[in-house]
């Protein structure tokens, strides 16, 4: 579906909580569907949910955030990070609450004014997936 | 070369091809000048083309899609793509059609109206490069 | 805070340093604040700060650029970047010069022209920091 686009851009401050902090934006700007379009900051810990897996994996250690994407709205966000250590390896999966900034977190967030984000359970993949609407105007 | 930008979002069901499914949306919303904007999704298997391989490499296990960027039109997409395996570990490279959704993909596209990109041979790359022009309007 | 977004988009030739390019990009176009939307592109080398350091890391080889992501200003730019090598495997860090374009580098930018981004140092972090205002109208 289509949709003209707004931008958000925030900085957020060490120990705050990545994904709580963003949930927090989204109700306050009431952004009802967006999506990530750019960041760059550090965390420690990271917390992220690999795949095939059903509960959070910590990185107890300072990590950079090498891309963070994916759909956000007041009614969910489904966002995927990776994350570059020390040795420049890199980690990734879906993000979970308990990720801390570490020095910073600069987001652009991508809102789509004429649509809604709900989610939904899909009988095909088995979890709650994102269902696309236009917003009444 | 300069636009606005108008978004699309969609979801992909699982056991559709990521790249074969791209471009017929490309197709049928006649979109010519384009860019991934976000995207979170999963994928068994994932295909990718290694850097300086000129054949595809498979991944035959789930993983999660951790970075998916480039551009994107009716004439062609250049597309680079990292996925997270199950004990969070990162592969990059070329995103290349068998790739298949395994449990969802949602796509954010930025469509760049007042542009159009083809793919030229470039002497200097050896290789079919973009070519960014503008929309006669 | 809150801006409209305008698109630029250009491919950068081999040999070109990824970073300088960019800045210069930006002051050409003058474009006082803006992110990376999305890149597809290759390196060789690639010149990466990775987390909790403070010099640069060489990798001497050709990689794909996976992910290109942050804020870009003609006052600073602050870009995380994911590369993969030959084998598919990602590191990632904090972008540095000495970074050239091995093949080709297609970047898209989004400019937000209601918004100014400087740098200056922050007294929680340690680090000099985004700091994002208004443009006068």
């Amino acid at each position: 579906m289509k949709s003209s686009l707004e931008c958000h851009i925030f900085r957020l401050l060490p120990k705050t909580d990545l994904l709580e902090s963003l949930k927090t934006f989204l109700i306050h700007e009431n952004i009802s569907a967006g999506c990530i379009l750019s960041c760059a900051g550090s965390l420690n810990p990271a917390v992220l949910r690999l795949s095939d897996h059903d509960y959070g994996t910590y990185y107890d250690r300072p990590v950079e955030i090498v891309s963070l994407s994916g759909t956000v709205s007041t009614e969910g966000c489904h966002l995927h990070m990776s994350i570059a250590d020390e040795e420049g390896n890199v980690m990734g999966g879906h993000v979970l609450s308990g990720s801390k900034i570490y020095t910073t977190a600069e987001i652009v967030i991508g809102q789509l004014p004429e649509l809604k984000f709900t989610r939904q359970p899909c009988l095909i993949s088995g979890y709650s997936e994102l269902i696309i609407s236009k917003t009444l105007t």
